[in-house]
Parts: structure tokens; sequence; C-alpha cells
């Protein structure tokens, strides 16, 4: 017996996922079109169409914490960030199922509320919740949800297919869920000093709810459908730019200049990101849970969604992959992206 | 606001999914044939097929024991547990997502472990791992398996569709799973008080495989189908022939009738319930997790299937709503059937 002892750490999340994927190899349905490796599965229905299968586990004391996000919140989170794995996929999404775990310090009035979120986001997406499982939980609230979606096969965008002399966009802003959760966990720092504490959230109110309540951003999704725009190559920012920029480099072989000036900011976001003296272009590069959308488009079609004004901001090119990945900075200074975005830039 | 608090156990875990189900109506995608009530969801493909969802939550400490749980073994059961719900909707399975959440206590080879299993699994029900999810957890393992099957329309079996006069049958035999708990958790007991004790459970191989590695019933089928036989309803027994039994009866809007004498019983399952002083109907009808099909048939599909040989014990009749679910015990003594079953058994 082989007694050799490997950390998780060692691998990182993605080398773990790929050891993983590649232990169960593919192949056994000719329906399988792409397994994992993308922001959802892409399964053959037939017919020229496709469905998009995506799952997110949700574990309290990790995902989340209780003490600052409010169950109704929690229930529509979890919906919404795997309908933004949908959007990634340029896809449309239909139904979903939940699973949850909890301990016996949850009421039935509790898991209503968790509901409640589950059933506004369902009504915000348009989709069914079809499926799932209840379970006692030794161990915290523990949310599971899969969303399938659905598209024409030809309609669906990859991480793989950004080609060289693209435009690359983001969706809306940037690093503004980082610095909400920055802000909640300063108060519940705060409060748990002193409990007569009030908190003092009113203006911080957009990046609060930007890290309680994200939206995925369909309306993107339907707007470019409108204009016929199809990107070459999409992802959505969970893990913060840096590490989605890495994403579509490695899938598509192409290499991205991204110019920090032009990175979407919002003014509150940099009014709290100097409040804890925090630089903004780190936190725009490495602060994660946007739930916002990366994506490829060729310069023709930019135009085109330039000129119908959509909410999505111009942040670079793709070139050869020899170029590697870099930010420009304000002050020109060519920056290497590399998978520790968050370290890697505070050495630039 | 309202402080009422309500504990869950008030509701059950089959209230609670009704009550959550209620909080989320369907109705706004159009492929939505059935959502929540029944093993799996059923999506309508177009072309007359369709798609069963299911999903299943594993949490360390509540489903499983890792003392005496191979990860292997954990990683083939998770994915058999979910292809019997396949099975159960008379579906083939395709593909699964898993998502695990694990602590650090956990090495890189204890997860190629797991997925040592569930490789196995896949390729045992000729299935794709499409997806998934890994995050750390402090919680203990956490295991989410998604599975999707495919069948055409008309093939598709719910708990609803039983007759009176129609013959009931189970696969293979009942109550050796709970009967392998038994066994672990007296080891396990043992093992606490002594570690120099070593485990004997050679005589008990069979009721512990049952318990660790249970596989899904698609072998039947496969051959119901090659026999041209739609069973007219059927569920997978995870909670314990009695509850399954309430189950079908109150979907279907029919009686059971089940005779004890019929009930199939492994006979080494009877010895060890003969050690542990256990009554084998109570452990038939309450055990659980046996992952056999609860079934219904027409009288000339029951022929078709005796004549075949398949592994499948005709064990009841249904009849008229009016005249409840009950056993008939060896004695001749007609035993109401109730949600509790196993109380309920107890005091016949």
């Amino acid at each position: 017996m082989d007694m050799t002892r490997t950390e998780l750490s060692a691998l990182g999340e993605f080398g773990l996922i790929d050891r993983l994927a590649a232990a169960v190899p593919l192949g056994r349905q000719a329906s399988t079109r792409k397994g994992i490796g993308d922001d959802a599965a892409v399964l053959d229905l037939g017919n020229g169409r496709v469905q998009v299968v995506t799952t997110d586990l949700l574990l309290e004391g990790v995902h989340f914490d209780l003490t600052y996000c409010p169950l109704r919140h929690l229930g529509y989170k979890a919906v919404a960030v795997n309908v933004s794995d949908v959007a990634a996929m340029n896809a449309l999404p239909t139904q979903i199922t939940v699973s949850v775990g909890v301990s016996n310090r949850f009421s039935v009035e509790a898991l209503d509320e968790l509901y409640a979120g589950i059933a506004l986001a369902c009504e915000a997406y348009g989709i069914d919740l079809v499926g799932g499982d209840t379970s006692s939980s030794r161990q915290g609230l523990v949310l599971s949800v899969t969303a399938l979606g659905i598209a024409a096969a030809a309609e669906v965008v990859y991480r793989s297919g950004a080609q060289p002399g693209e435009v690359v966009c983001v969706t809306g802003d940037l690093g503004a869920a980082y610095l909400g959760l920055q802000v909640l966990e300063q108060n519940k720092a705060e409060y748990m000093a002193n409990p007569q504490m009030q908190p003092r959230l009113d203006d911080k109110d957009y990046v609060v709810g930007r890290q309680l309540r994200p939206e995925a951003r369909m309306d993107i999704i339907h707007e470019l459908r409108a204009l016929g725009v199809r990107p070459t190559a999409m992802i959505d920012i969970s893990d913060g730019l840096a590490s989605e920029v890495l994403h579509l480099s490695r899938h598509s072989q192409v290499g991205f200049a991204i110019y920090e000036d032009t990175l979407p900011f919002d003014n509150q976001a940099a009014m709290v990101a100097s409040d804890f003296r925090l630089v903004p272009a780190t936190v725009m590069l490495s602060g994660g849970e946007d739930y916002e959308l990366l994506l490829s488009l060729t310069q023709a079609d930019f135009e085109k969604v330039r000129k119908a004004g959509l909410d999505l901001t111009a942040i670079g090119i793709t070139r050869d992959l020899s170029e590697g990945n870099y930010l420009v900075t304000k002050a020109q200074e060519k920056v290497e992206i590399t998978a520790q975005g968050w370290q890697a830039f505070r050495q630039g």
C-alpha cells in the first residue's frame, strides 16, 4: 500500500480539478460534448440544441457567514452564481435543483427565508426549481445547487474560442463584491468587540449589495443575442479578473493585454478601497465574486456593442500567446499576470 | 416581524420537502414535466424524449462514517444511489456531476480513492462525469451528486401510475443493508473499546457489502425493457419498504396489501437479524438503504416477468384506496402500514 500523503494545498483547486477529471475519463455517452473544464458541461440534445449543466457547493464558514448574510440573500445568491455559469456559456437557464443540509439550530421559518430568496431568483431568471434533497447536517448549513440551461449548439461560447486581435471586455464593474466583504467583516469584528454598535453601512450599500446579492448578467446575454453578437470566448468572474484572464488564455491559447486605466471601478468602491488602503487594480484583478462576464469580441462585433450602449467596457486586446499575459499599468509599465494575481501585482 | 419558531422535526423530511416545493411554484419553463415529488424530475427534450434529473447530498457523520466506510466504496455508493433514482423512473443514466467539500485532513491520495470509486461506478453504469465543484470544508466530507438520465416520454414510470388489482413486486432482497450497518456499528464500538480487536466480518460479507456498496438495479430496468414490460408505478427503496409503499399509495391513490411470508430475506441477513434479536419483517419494512425497486405490474406483465425468471418477487397486490395499506402477517393478521413503519409494526 502506497502511504504517500500529498497535501491538497500542493495541487491548488485547479490542479485538483484537473487530476480528478483525469481519473474519470469521458467517452461513455455520445451526448457528452464538453465535460469538466469550462463554466458548464455541454450535452447534445439533438436537433442542433445543447444543454449546459453547472453546479456549485456553498458551505457555511467557507462561502458565507450567517452573522451578516441574511438567509433570503443567500438563497438568491446560491441560484444567481449558478445562473452566472449558464450565462458564461451564452445559454439560457431553464431549471435548477437545490439540496440543503441543515442542523436543528435552523427553524422552519429560517428555511422559509432561504427558499423565499430561491423563489425570487427563480422568478428573476425565469427558471423552475425541479428537485433537490434535504438532509440533517451536524456541520452548519450546506447548499448545493445544480443549474441546467439550453442553447442552440452554434450559440454556445466556450473559454477556448478567442483569437488574437480581438477586443477583451468585462460587463459591469469590478472589485466591489470583495470590498463589500471587507466592510461586512470589519463591521462583524466591531460588533463582536461592542455589541451595542450600530452598523454603519449607509454609504457602503453598493459594495455590500454586490457581496450579498450578486446578479447573473443574463441581461447582457439577452442584449448580445438581440444584436446578433456572439462572443468568441467567455467566462464569469468568480475568482477575480486575473484568474479568469489566465483561464481564457490557457483554453484559447492567446495572450491578453489588459489596460489598468480602462478597468471599470465604481465610485463607492473607490472610496471604500481608499478607506481600507487597498490598491484599486489589485482589488479588481484578484477580488473575486463579481459574477460579471469576461468576454472577447471581434472588432466588428465590439463596434455593434459599443454603439448599442451595453453595460460593458473594453479593457484590453488579445495577442499571440507568445506575447504573454500582462497588465499595462497607468504608468505604462507591463506587469505579468500570474496565477497568484494578488501577490504578482503587489510585486509589480 | 414574525418571531415564531417551528422546529424542523415538527414537519419531518417529507413535510419539509412539500413546504419548500410549494414556496417555489413551477410554471416558468414549458419543458418542466414533473418537479419535486418523484424519484427524479422529468424535463421534456422534444421529439418524444425526456430527461430525468435527480440529486443527493451525502454528509459525513449523517450518511456515512469514514471509520468503516472506505472512500472507494463511498465514491461508488454516491453514484449508485443517484443512478437508483434514475432507474426508478425507468430511465437510463447518462451523466453525473459530483461536488466535494473536504477539509485539509484529507490528502490528495484520499481523494484519489474517492474518485477511483466514482470512476468504477461510471464504468459500471456507462455514464460520464461531466462537472462538479471542489471546495474546502470546515465540516467534514460533503458530497453532492446530480444524475441525469434519458428515456422515451412513453417509457417513464412515475409513482402515480398504479391501479387496483396489480401485482406489487420488489427486486432483490430487503433489509440486508440495515443489518450490515448494525454489524459495522457493533464492530466500531468493540474496536473503540479494544483497539487490538480484529473485526470478524467473514460470515457477514453479504450484509456488510449491501451497506457499503449497493448497486442500482439497472440490470432489472434493461431486462424489463427487453421483455417489453413497463411497470405501472415504481420507486426505489431508500427509506424502507413501508415508507415507499406509502409514497406509491399516496401518489397512485391505491391501497397496498403486502404479505409478510413473501418478503425476500437473505439467509445471512436472517442469521444476523437473529444475532441482533431483530424481527425480520421489521428490518425489511423499515431498514432502508436497500436501493432495490418497488414496482407494480399488470397481471399479464407479471406473468411475463415470472416466466423470464427476473430477480424480482411478488409481495402483494394493489387494492382500492379505501381498503388502506396493510401487512398481512404470517399469522394472517392485518397490520396497518403507517408513516412510522418501524414503530407501527412493533405495536402490531
